[in-house]
């Protein structure tokens, strides 16, 4: 296995960070690993679970870095990017595992001109849990691993980068950055708003029927609802950097909801049925 | 433990049938049990799986039962309770395993006047999985079982009922059934409704983006949208019983999906932050 980077740094420390470093020290990287967050903790934290050889809250830790892989929240990207610039070496790529991607590659390569190249990465993995505390073993086997390239990518940057989350056991899928958006409005973060949303609702019903409905849920809803546990600075980051894609896409959700709401209130039976059975088949065929 | 019954014959003998016959088996019950279905590889492919002892596409075979138990999709339960009616003997018990109640108990109860007792049930307990082949083990263990008496309800016969579910591991709750029907609209048909609207949704966004988003999935998803693939004759069925509070309770959600769209339309990061951990602390509630 090549490794092609001697010290990596994760920027931001948490379930999605942690687990990166947590996967590459179980597949032998022989390197160095550090991390810096703003969270003093967390840091303690993963030098105890020993996922993190060192780490810090400043940003300087990053200085004998060759890649710097940022993993906050996408909201403060720039802002991080910002502190951290000062203390980038001339040899080190930065990469990213966010969840939104299009202007906000473009912005991370303009902000790094002349300093570093940039490789846009988002790994299709993680749980509804929060915090390095919560590392996941083998969280990226099998598990796509997106790389959204731009004109300006360094090819030589991104097949390191590739390489990297190959070795971690993820199958590259190299995308547009706006498409890639697209495709994780719908989904991803539809499915996650739509979640929090039913919670709500569900909320709001409990107090109109006097009754805690989530002491009477089953599986099927425990299952449905588990992304609603997610983090909530995460996934509200992630619905203002996407927030065209994503409304595109609840209005498009808006249209089926309306639709089978219809077929309901004329007890279309048969048009319920095959609603049902067209929507069952797609679902069968996700592996 | 006591099991008050000698012969349970099941009508209708899909996954909830089968899981109820194969689990009193499992828990010991030394009676007999039967099956009626109108289609013949279903009782063929109990009687292989010595789930059930014998069965017939014929509803006579109920004759000699102490219990008959409706586990047919509701929509049929009028014509199934017609069929069976000369067959049912004068010491017997009717109950059933449907997700509706409200107006479909009274309706029972009309049709079986002067001839057998009537009681309402419900586990709350499945998977997405259809046919007595996908049949459960301690399916109703640590599960809930709704039981909805009426006025008309006779005491003895619930209390034989209630028991019967005990022995198979699960926790009584006693509810009106037109209450059921409001609790039940909001924590299961309500999330099914919506798992299949939001597949409908991925699916029409597949075709705006041309590009096949189910290989695009996570794990997220995949939980998320796994009551997709639920039985839509069922689902058909309880939309349609149901239909009045169903429709309340989709109204109540989504005007929680047009809450969020708006702070999301407003980029309004506090509120949407907030909305999130409003959402996330109730679901957490969740045992």
């Amino acid at each position: 296995m090549e490794w092609n980077f001697k010290e990596i740094c994760i920027v931001g420390l948490g379930l999605i960070g942690g687990s990166f470093a947590l996967n590459l020290k179980l597949r032998g990287f022989p390197g160095k690993i550090t991390a810096v967050d703003i969270n003093p903790e967390a840091i303690e934290k993963g030098i105890e679970l020993e996922v993190i050889d060192s780490g810090s809250i400043k940003h300087s830790i990053a200085e004998s870095a060759d890649l710097i892989v940022l993993s906050t929240p996408v909201g403060v990207y720039e802002e991080v990017l910002k502190q951290i610039k000062p203390f980038i070496s001339n040899r080190a790529i930065v990469s990213d595992l966010g969840s939104v991607k299009g202007h906000l590659v473009y912005r991370c390569e303009e902000i790094l001109k002349g300093i570093a190249p940039f490789v846009g990465g988002h790994p299709i993995a993680g749980t509804e849990k929060s915090g390095v505390e919560n590392v996941v073993e083998n969280l990226f086997e099998g598990a796509k691993f997106i790389i959204t390239p731009t004109e300006n990518t360094d090819r030589e940057a991104m097949e390191k980068i590739a390489n990297l989350w190959r070795n971690l056991g993820s199958e590259i899928v190299v995308m547009d950055p706006y498409h890639h958006d697209r495709v994780f409005a719908a989904v991803s973060h539809l499915p996650h708003v739509v979640a929090y949303s039913i919670v709500d609702a569900i909320d709001k019903l409990s107090k109109e029927l006097s009754t805690n409905l989530f002491q009477l849920t089953g599986g099927g809803f425990r299952d449905f609802t588990r992304i609603a546990m997610s983090d909530p600075v995460m996934w509200r980051d992630i619905c203002i950097e996407n927030r065209e894609n994503l409304l595109s896409a609840l209005k498009t959700f808006r249209e089926s909801i309306e639709k089978v709401e219809k077929l309901i209130e004329k007890s279309d039976g048969n048009g319920l049925k095959s609603f049902f059975e067209k929507a069952r088949e797609k679902r069968r065929s996700v592996k």
